[in-house]
């Protein structure tokens, strides 16, 4: 009988899966469990957008050409004119949502076996994108107390090898909530220039800035070339699962390899795509997305307030996104997470991310979790009080215990 | 300014996407082209798959769960339920659309660098799929003359290297429209064995078959662990568009490998999954896909017979899917059908996919085309008129300028 080869599969041994079926459990014992481990808003989908597929003129759903329904693709063109951004129609393909615009652009900007810089903690997916494509993500560290801004430039360059053709985040950044400075940009951009790099922008929560402002990347003219600009409707529409996303580029070499890809997967989904059509064509639209980010300002506000209460909880208020990766004060978050699914009594509990699953540099992230905000004000009231209660109770298990649980 | 990687994003220079400008060209000098062309169904899609679409309940647009929606996972074991095919939850995954069951299916079954056998002419995309993974595609050679069926075991068997991890083919066939025997797939079971490889079998074509029976390759007890089965809805329920396939096997290392797969690429488009658990619940799904496989098989015996008015077209009755795979009284099929683009007078033209697109061997398959008989009757009609005259007064041409076209 063969045995299924390891290699591009072998997603990470994310922490994260380790702990779901305890989740499960303990909910099948009667507990409420507050999943502040998970980045899937809680917002309705806009009607608007719901009405683009309830009313979609469709007789034979055939395959939507395979950049993007000419329609979608207007529709993105003029959104990115509402940010600021000029782009054309041929600057715009349609991907099967943001993961696909990340795998295309790795299949872009390497050659198997080449080296991405990306800085950690990061979003453990793009370990998922690049073993699919054979590239090697080689992390720049970035910690906690500078919350978790960029290293100086020297710091960077030094991990530059000559296989290195690309560095790529998310901005603002999952799980780190962090909006690079244009300062920060500018030394992205020189180094992209010196050192002859690609720069995948993952900008997703372009949207989710509660301080300071957003920065494109697609706003620096002297790397029109060099910028691939990852994007998805996933968040700022609250429909991660309409699978819709947009790779932008000024370089027409890249956007005729992004065909190539495009053609090889045929289409993305017609319905959805029509969906973010309906919904850019409401007068309403961007109204709607503020009301959502007012609502995530105000959790981030009252979540970290909350947070700042609880005794040996170390974190600086993120910038955007909706997460918060916090220090907690054990030796071990995954232990105590674990701990609180299958120990810890009551009626309720709570879930988060550990740390370590952020971080490819073993070792790294033990001491952190990354927290979601997307529950309502109440709930996020209760799994702070519950939060607070479990470390407080934890740290008094005798230490054997407690290791042990580890 | 940094240029492009070419690799795997170099998709064949496939021929048909040559010619395509040359299509609208003649469309836009007032030309009627019959599109024989393209393989996609102009059949309605099912009512109740669009109720399921417009009438889902959804008001926060979620991730699906990665190997998909349990009720479009239920729906699927229950349709090869009626097939036959007995297959568990466990033992199905959704997938965006065939050509991610094809992707997933050589990341599982294969290493970069390793080998897949697989019979031409065969689909383009394939190709595609084994770019993007890093697979080397080995052709198994075979001819118009014995209607594409598999040429004897140890022509295959001398094709075989230590680098050689599966065998993919699509059954019934697509361009050929090629179904396999009993006694073939015995042959490839048997050599499956022999020599420990996987046996990809893209069945999408799986109610396309006119004469004789199809038999899947889920039926041989022996290869349980070794069959990867890739199929969609795309065809047999006319909708290309959704981007809703499963990947099916009774091997868990593959079903885990999958799994990791899908996880990476979070979930399959949620509207399409749903409308496809509405047509399943229709009484009526089964006579609904039989009406159509009816009109197919009443236009393969139309158009066979009109082909076979037409003076020096040679080819086999395909047995199932909706193409016939031709030789035409030409030396190079891509010079006849650019003619028949820019220079065949009147106000109808027809476009045929050149054969040389659907082999990697070079030389192979210039005599030929593909046409795919999706029109309706009387479409089928002018179409083969028009062939017709265009062949007569293509091989009157001089000698010269018809070397020159080409």
């Amino acid at each position: 009988m063969p045995k299924p080869s390891a290699r591009s599969v072998a997603a990470p041994a994310s922490p994260i899966r380790r702990l779901y079926p305890l989740a499960v459990e303990a909910k099948k014992r009667g507990k409420k469990v507050y999943h502040l481990n998970i980045g899937q808003p809680d917002i309705p989908t806009p009607e608007a957008f719901m009405r683009g597929v309830r009313e979609a003129k469709v007789e034979v759903l055939d395959y939507a050409p395979s950049p993007g329904i000419p329609e979608a693709i207007e529709a993105v063109v003029r959104y990115y004119g509402e940010c600021g951004l000029q782009v054309t129609k041929e600057e715009v393909l349609i991907t099967i949502g943001g993961s696909e615009g990340i795998t295309f652009a790795l299949t872009i900007a390497c050659d198997p076996g080449d080296q991405v810089l990306v800085p950690q903690p990061f979003y453990p997916n793009y370990l998922g994108y690049a073993r699919l494509t054979n590239v090697e993500i080689v992390p720049i560290t970035t910690s906690r107390a500078d919350g978790f801004h960029l290293p100086p430039r020297q710091e960077i360059e030094a991990l530059i090898s000559p296989r290195t053709k690309a560095i790529l985040f998310s901005h603002p950044g999952n799980p780190t909530g962090v909006v690079y400075t244009r300062k920060e940009l500018e030394m992205i951009v020189e180094l992209a220039l010196k050192r002859d790099l690609f720069i995948i922008s993952d900008e997703v929560y372009r949207e989710f800035v509660y301080d300071g402002t957003h920065t494109s990347l697609l706003s620096f003219p002297e790397v029109r070339d060099r910028v691939i600009l990852v994007d998805s409707i996933s968040k700022r529409l609250s429909a991660c699962g309409a699978r819709v996303g947009a790779l932008v580029s000024h370089n027409r070499d890249v956007m005729a390899a992004a065909m190539k890809c495009a053609t090889i997967r045929l289409s993305a989904p017609t319905f959805e795509q029509l969906g973010l059509v309906a919904f850019m064509a409401d007068p309403d639209h961007q109204k709607v997305v503020q009301e959502m980010i007012g609502e995530y300002h105000r959790r981030r506000d009252l979540f970290c307030s909350l947070l700042r209460e609880i005794p040996g909880i170390t974190f600086r208020v993120p910038e955007g996104a909706f997460y918060v990766m916090m220090g907690l004060p054990v030796e071990d978050a995954e232990a105590f997470i674990r701990w609180m699914l299958t120990d810890y009594p009551g009626t309720e509990t709570v879930m988060l991310a550990p740390g370590a699953g952020f971080y490819v540099t073993p070792g790294l992230g033990k001491d952190e979790a990354r927290a979601a905000y997307v529950l309502k004000e109440e709930s996020l009231r209760r799994a702070c009080a519950v939060l607070a209660d479990g470390l407080s109770q934890f740290s008094r298990l005798p230490a054997a215990q407690a290791a042990e649980r580890g």
